[in-house]
This record gives C-alpha cells, structure tokens and sequence, in this order.
C-alpha cells in the first residue's frame, strides 16, 4: 500500500535542488486525449476514482481547442482479438486484452467522439509516443507545446509526458483533465511529473492562457 | 505536497481489476544500472533519500551478475559544455546541465566503475532507451529479462522500466538496489511500477533465482 | 535517369574495404511480408517490374514458415480516409492516400492472407520498424534473424533492412520473394543491401538451410 | 556487380505512378552533416569515388549555413575500444569498429570542424536518426526543413534521408554535397530519394533560395 505522508523537508530537496522550473507555452500548441475510453469509465474494468470528472473538464478544453483550430489527437488502447500482438503488458495487466477493435471497451467515450481531421492512435503501450506517429505528426503541424488530457494519470498520462518531454515538446498536464482510479497514485504522479517534466495548468488556466492561440 | 494515506479499498481496486500478475524470469537476463553517478549521491546536487543504501545493494548485484557472464549496462547523463543539446528536460531542471562529459558530477561511483565489455549509454533523457541503443544492444545479446537499478526511483528508473516494458522486456525492479532522494515519491513509484509494469523483488531474491542463470 | 555501368574496378571497392561479410543465420529465425498489397500488383497504381513473380514466391516461404511454427509478420500501407495522418510522404506521393483502411488496394493479396496469430501491422512510412511494434514483437518472440519479403525493394523493403539491421537482427533478404516497380532499382538495392546490411538468400536456399528451424 | 541500363519507358513508371512530386522548403531550416570524417575521405579505409568533392562543397553550405544562424547539426561514426557495442553492422562491414572515439579515421574532416552550439551526434547505425536525439532537437528548434549533406549517399545519407522522412521533414538531399565511394550507387540513390523521400537540390540552388533564410 502507497503511504506518502512526508515531513514538508523531505520533498523539499526539490526546491532546494532546483526542480520544477516553469517551461512555459510555445509557438503553436496541440492536444491530447490519452485513452478515455469506455473501459476506463467503469470500475469493474479500468475505471473509477476521479476518471469522469476528468471526462467532463476535458469536454471543455476540446471545445476550446476545437474553437481555436488546435491539432488534436486522440487514442485507444487496441489489440488484436486473435492475441497475435500480446507481450509484456498484457501478461502483467491481462484484462488489457478485452480492449480489441470492436469491443465497447475500447471505444471512444462519446462525449470526446473524435472529428473529422483529428488524428486517432491505436496503441498498445502505456505512452501515446511508443511505437506510434505522434511524434512525426506533431513536427509535422509545427507544434512545439502539448497539453496532456486523459486517464490514468499513474499511467498511459505519466508515459506520454516522459515521451512528451523527452522528445522536446513542452508539456502542460492539465491536472482536472487527467484522472485515476485510485486518488493517492493521481497525486502522487502530478507531483512527480511537475517536478520534473512538465508543467501543471488546470483547465481554467490553459483556456484563460491561450484565447489567441489560434491556428491555421 | 505529496499526500497518499489511502483506506485499502482505494488501492484494492487494482487487484480487482486484475493488475500486478507477475511477468516472471525469462530465459536470459541482463542488468541496467541507472545513473549512478556522483551527482545523485549528494544531497547539494542531485542526491539525498536512500541512494546511498541502493548503491551499496547494487554492488552486490553487480558482483553477482558479473560472475555469471551477465550483459551489463550502465548509464550517465552527460550534456554538451557548450549547450547545443540542452532542451526541454534542462528548462524544467536547469541543474542536469552541470552533468558534462569530464564534470566529476557525472563520472559513475567508483564502486560500479564500468568494467571492459560492459555497455555505457550516455543519455540526455529520464529513459535509458529514448534515443539510445539499450534496446538494440539487448536483442543483440539475446536478452528477454532486464533487471533494473539505479536512481531515481521516481525518474530515471521509472521512465527506463516503462521503456523496457514497452519493448517487451520481462522487467523485474529490483526495490533495494534503486533509491531516491525522498521516501515518498520512492515508494509511491515502486507501487505503481509493481503494479502496472514490472516485477519487484529484492536484490537477495534475485541473486537466490538466479543462481544458475550463467551467460556465456 | 538512372546509369549504373560500372567498371569492376569502381565497385571493387567494397571488396578492398571490407564490406559484405556474411552474418548468418542465428538461433530464432521470423519472415516479414512488407507491402505485398492489391495496389502494388497493379501497374496503374504502384506495381509493375517483377512484383507479381515475388508473390508467387513467397507463397512457398511462407507455407515454409508455417509448417515450421515461424513468427511471421505482414505490413499493409494504411491512410486515414479523412487526410489527418498525411504528412511528408504523401506531399512526395500523393497516390500513397488512395491506401485507406478499406480501399481495395490496400488489402493484402489474397495469395498471402494472414493466419489467426500472425502479426499484421499497419504503417505509413516505409520502414516497417518506424512508428511500429515490429521490433518489440520481435524481441518477445525471441527472434534474432529476419527474413524480409516483400515490395518495393527500392522502397519499403530496403527502408524495413536497415532499420531490421540497425536494431541489431540478423536480416536476410529472400532476393527472389522481393520485387520492383522496375528492374534497376531493384538490382541496385539488392547490391547496396548485400554489401552493407543484409544477407542475399534465394528462396530455395532459405528453404533449405532452415529444414530443421522448427519453433513452438 | 550493379547494372542499371534501362529503357526511358522502365524508369517512366515512377512518373505515371505520381511520384517526385516537390515538397518544398518550409518556414525553418536546419542542415545535417553525415559522416565527414577522415576514415570516408581515404579509399584505404571507407573513402573514395566523390568524396572529396562533396566536402568541398559542404564547406560552403556550412558556411552560408553559419552566417545565417541555422542549426546544424555533425555526425561522427564511433563504436567503443572494447568491442562493446558491436553488432549487426559491424558484424557486415567489420572495418567500423577501427571507428573509436579517438581514432584519427573517426575525427571529422578539419574543413568542417563543429562550431560551438553545433550538435555534434555520435552514432553506430546507417542513420543519423537511429537511435540518437537529432529528432527531439530539431523539434525543440522548431525545424520542419532539414538540408542533408554528407557521405555516403548509398549508406548513411540514404538512411538519414529515409528518417528525416518518416519524422515528417522537409528534407532537401544537396546532391552535390553528398558523395560515395563509387558513383553508381550514388546515382542510384539519388534517383531512389528523388522519387520517394527527398527533394533534390544543387548546393547552388539551396543558397540561392535561402537567401533571406535568417533564424536567430
């Protein structure tokens, strides 16, 4: 069982170390939805905790982002049903396997249905970068600041903002857009991804922060 | 601040859903050490927490995996000195462009001094993998099954575990022989990782399953 | 136009420096089939040369494959019907956006039909590696040497070769399960290819020198 | 041996298939330098054929490069002393492995010695994106153009040029910029890049169109 309950001087060798340093919104921004899928808004698969919620503000910011002509990509977790791309993942998570092509699970949950020349990722690891065009499509569109949307945050979120820094982009976790099903994990990753990779904006905070981020 | 104090039900969903199966020992292994260099054993730096206590389990391991003809590779963050490849990982934490290629900050600890035949990456990001030649250099050597030390438990091992994993490496954390600043985060990320990614085990587990795992 | 007349000694240099050593064949073997859809058999979208013959023969690989339990993996290209992944490639060749999910054309030719448990990936750059889980499956299936077929050997196949050989497989390219659009570039790529990244097998020879390859 | 002799009508076909269409210089621009290093001027190691020719012309693009403030970026082929990291490609062309970190065959040629600020990218691999940071660090400089130059056109240039490709560059082969170590394969492959991945340029025709180019 997690049990962080820290004396405020243990965490703040971070400051003391210099973390958490503000990267700050770029030139041309982009959104991602990781993962909300309907197996991850019920809790007898993969959902629970603060994950609707999350839906919910997320459904606002896709809204801004659509507005203002933002790149925007979505993903699902997809595998294949005849088991030929199982591996690591699915041995330690095995009910990974039920999100195939045509399975409810792995739809799309309808309130963030993607739009027409918006890019759809089928992955089969935690990050949104792994194995996938993300990288090469947002040069692509010239986008060189991500905000990071979608569920769970100990999760396929932490992954994709690794890959997201790691590739150079700089990365905004819009902390009501990302959700968990377990809090203490929630909080636990925020604190580790705005110390180190990224940095945290609420959703009322990116929208109020981009209103002529308009693209073309 | 970091707070998890959790009641078991909020965790107990993972095992609910299925997560935590173990992945088990392949049929060839490997040991990563994950920057264990100078700089993360001091406080004033990068250091703190218990990695000085990981350092001291790792030689063991090492000792070990050596003596049975283990692939073994080591990393070090090293920046340029003249700061052509500082990018997004060095806006969040301006302190890693201190990690240059002759700094004594980031020359490994004398007690795991890479010895000839072994892998040394140099890496710019969280992960061992991202833009290095780790997951090739393990295909070459046959290897299904990574052990993996080092620090920060919270940082680079994490994003070098989720990595592995990815690449469909049998991942097996070892929690004593990776260590933190702070306890916390540390812990927190062990769970995650256990959970979701890899297999946790202490050093002396492995040593004890791997008695005759001899590589040659 | 392309005039590649060469005097034995221009090319002899590749002997004086060494190159074209064999790799050989080592303990795991696997087949790819790169590309060998509907719209590269039809001299009015991208087939033509010597594409119909290499079909035929790799209809016998692959039977050789499957009697002997090999992993095998098949590419097809696939765009997004709404133009959202378009990108580089498709500015270079625009016909590349006919290949959707569903057209016809980008179907696998029915001679080469995938098997339940076979790996079929869908990609939009050549390289059959690039933005893919190729080389993760491969390294769960143990793999260590690769077989590539496929078209065109100009394109798609010399791209999958060097990243094959770039992640450290021993590959092989079947010469007569390969085939072009046109017959000189074919032969100048299998020229580059067997000088500096892969074995040249025919057919016949990887049947024979693999009798006894036999996985489960 | 290479023999293309080919009928106008076979080589056609790339026409009448909607090949080599521009893609055209971008907003931002950056120039890569591949593999001019002493080893690749001298045809007793990896040298010969034109060469020294292209190096000469890449020192004017360097130039014109430099005083307009583009990226550049340099790649130096360099395996371990130890044997470390040898592989597949070493395995093919044994001779690599004389490439060590301080060979005098490993050095870059002293016409094109790396300013201050320039990345400076070791590599084992055909491409200069394999495995190394060039894509995150053209992101973070925000580059969708990417002038390639170097050696050898059929081996590393080809495989960068795939690459930039793939990663959605812009890319621009500057076909005299790049050379070989026998003039039938870099036809060859200019031919095959000027098809599928790449758009062609002079040295001439690349100064002359960036003439108002200026980043800072």
């Amino acid at each position: 069982m997690v049990k962080v309950v820290e004396p405020l001087s243990e965490l703040d060798i971070y400051a003391r170390q210099g973390f958490a340093q503000p990267i700050g919104i770029g030139e041309r921004v982009a959104l991602v939805v990781v993962d909300f899928v309907v197996g991850f808004t019920d809790p007898a698969h993969f959902g629970g905790g603060n994950i609707p919620q999350s839906i919910a503000r997320t459904q606002a910011l896709l809204a801004h982002a659509r507005a203002n002509g933002w790149p925007v990509a979505h993903t699902r977790v997809v595998y294949a049903a005849d088991g030929s791309d199982a591996g690591a993942f699915t041995r330690k998570a095995p009910g990974l396997l039920k999100l195939t092509e045509d399975s409810p699970l792995s739809q799309i949950v309808p309130e963030l249905t993607p739009a027409p020349g918006e890019l759809l990722i089928r992955k089969r690891q935690p990050s949104a970068f792994f194995a996938t065009e993300l990288a090469a499509w947002l040069l692509w569109k010239r986008v060189d600041t991500l905000f990071v949307t979608g569920c769970t945050t100990s999760g396929c979120v932490r992954a994709t903002v690794i890959d997201a820094m790691s590739n150079n982009l700089r990365t905004i976790v819009v902390t009501d857009c990302v959700g968990d099903r377990a809090i203490g994990p929630h909080e636990a990753n925020l604190f580790d991804m705005g110390q180190k990779y990224a940095d945290l904006m609420s959703c009322d905070d990116v929208i109020a922060a981009t209103q002529n981020r308009r693209h073309n």
